[in-house]
């Protein structure tokens, strides 16, 4: 059980992004992980956000933050600096992603330096980021409770070893299907997950894009499948604005430790991705309601729901 | 609501398959569609099967199906032909498959020619063959009141034109989802779905492999994962066995237009096929029985149930 006052700190990439979708186009527009978990998480709970911006992040990118609450004092301004940039393109289906551009620019020297209040958040979240600052974060953060991180193939494929230390040092991991798979090269998600929580972790939440999202820990599996939707726009932040959402319930909810809360996280989560993809990038998130956010979760509890079986 | 004795037709192959995983091989094992499909189905309603087969299929296969009250009257032997042959290799995680060998032999001249008995069987299950066959069984087939369908890409591409009046006749629709996209062309399952829908059917059920199945009524969605499990020995006739397990069950409860039978159905597929795969081919259906299926249906209701909104 945590107690005290809730807050939710962040550390990940804040962007621009230029993205290409068979629906349309944006050429540029708020993005990183950062970015679209504190807006998620804001929808439950104080979220802080760490991470560094140029010259070019003004008061138009800071206002999308404030007006969702989001705290940025972490914000590290680099003057002379430009701000992360990625560009990408969707496939038809919207599942096979091509990067067409990464310019690193202010992150290519991030070294996160937490703030006092931000050390004594109650939840951290490490978004995808260098799996050595990811741990140099872990270890300013003193106050956290609860420690989540994800990751991707890029890091598992070049810093590997020092992305298993970090998972180390947390309560919980988000990684989507491939790179389980990937990082513990088990056949199935069951054993990859099992070799996670060997490591230290008590949860593993399993992204699977379209397909849902699946959450094991050590006695327990629970899986969700995604919201049918007929129009999906833009994939881009789906998957962080999930982890905004779970670890902001989980927050809020002041357990992280009990099935019912988890599941209720990994619902809430999926949820507010349900909402993002529906628009490109967090644009749907200024006009989103928590009222819009429960009523999508009374539907995925209708649509997954099961009568018992029959009576002989 | 059907009405009367129940019993279940499929028409299919009936095979011999050589199949290699990463947990070992089997040079020549009892398979092909209609056997997996017949085997799932007899745990709920009778099941009759109908398919051609050589002299090279005897006692021994006879016996598999009789074990588990397969009527096989329908079953064709061709005098001095082959059993249909097919060979396939899976990669390290079960999801890519290979084919290595197909003999279509006795299959190849294959006219479908339903007995009295079996043109009046209640339910239909028209497995994955040529839909042209397909539709002669349909046409034959007058007492069926719920017909249901599967294919497979190879007819998409090459007769896609008679699988779509196929799909005109029949009442459900089951496919992958890479055969629903291909098929429809639509970038969302629900979309394709509903596309399918428009044809005539008024349920789609999509399989997912690893990651469950969805259901899909011109009123709702429905969603299951996948069972959990730690080792996967062969997939190899999940799709069949799930299938038999969906409709057998359908054709006992003498109800399959209410969402709560439909739903149901879809996890006593689910439950079948997760045994299915623990073993190579159809073996572990010998000694599958009802109770176990039953508590692996309780299992898929705790595994995916969710509290509702938490009081403010």
């Amino acid at each position: 059980m945590l107690s005290g006052l809730m807050s939710l700190v962040v550390v990940g990439s804040i962007a621009f992004d230029a993205v290409k979708t068979p629906f349309g186009e944006r050429e540029r527009m708020l993005g990183g992980s950062a970015t679209h978990f504190s807006l998620a998480a804001s929808f439950f709970t104080d979220v802080r956000v760490v991470g560094p911006v140029g010259d070019d992040f003004g008061e138009a990118e800071y206002a999308v933050l404030h007006d969702r609450g989001v705290n940025t004092d972490d914000i590290e301004h680099v003057p002379g600096g430009k701000t992360f940039f990625w560009a990408g393109e969707y496939e038809w289906n919207l599942n096979i992603r091509h990067t067409l551009d990464t310019q690193l620019n202010v992150f290519g020297d991030f070294e996160p330096k937490l703030s006092e209040a931000s050390t004594q958040a109650s939840t951290l979240f490490l978004a995808n980021i260098q799996p050595d600052l990811q741990r140099e974060v872990r270890r300013q953060c003193t106050g956290a409770k609860l420690a989540a991180l994800d990751s991707m193939n890029y890091w598992i494929e070049t810093t590997r070893d020092s992305l298993l230390r970090t998972i180390e040092t947390v309560d919980m991991v988000l990684m989507n299907d491939d790179e389980v798979r990937m990082l513990t090269e088990q056949p199935t998600l069951l054993r990859g997950a099992r070799q996670l929580m060997e490591l230290g972790p008590r949860v593993v939440v399993v992204k699977q894009g379209e397909y849902g999202a699946s959450l094991f820990t050590e006695e327990s599996f629970f899986s969700l499948p995604a919201y049918p939707l007929e129009t999906v726009i833009d994939p881009t932040g789906a998957g962080d604005s999930f982890a905004g959402g779970l670890l902001g319930y989980l927050d809020a909810s002041g357990s992280a430790d009990d099935e019912i809360s988890l599941r209720r996280a990994l619902t809430y989560g999926s949820a507010v991705a349900s909402f993002w993809v529906e628009e490109f990038g967090c644009e749907r998130a200024a006009r989103l309601t928590r009222e819009e956010i429960d009523a999508r979760y009374e539907a995925f509890r209708q649509m997954t729901s099961i009568e018992g079986v029959p009576a002989a």
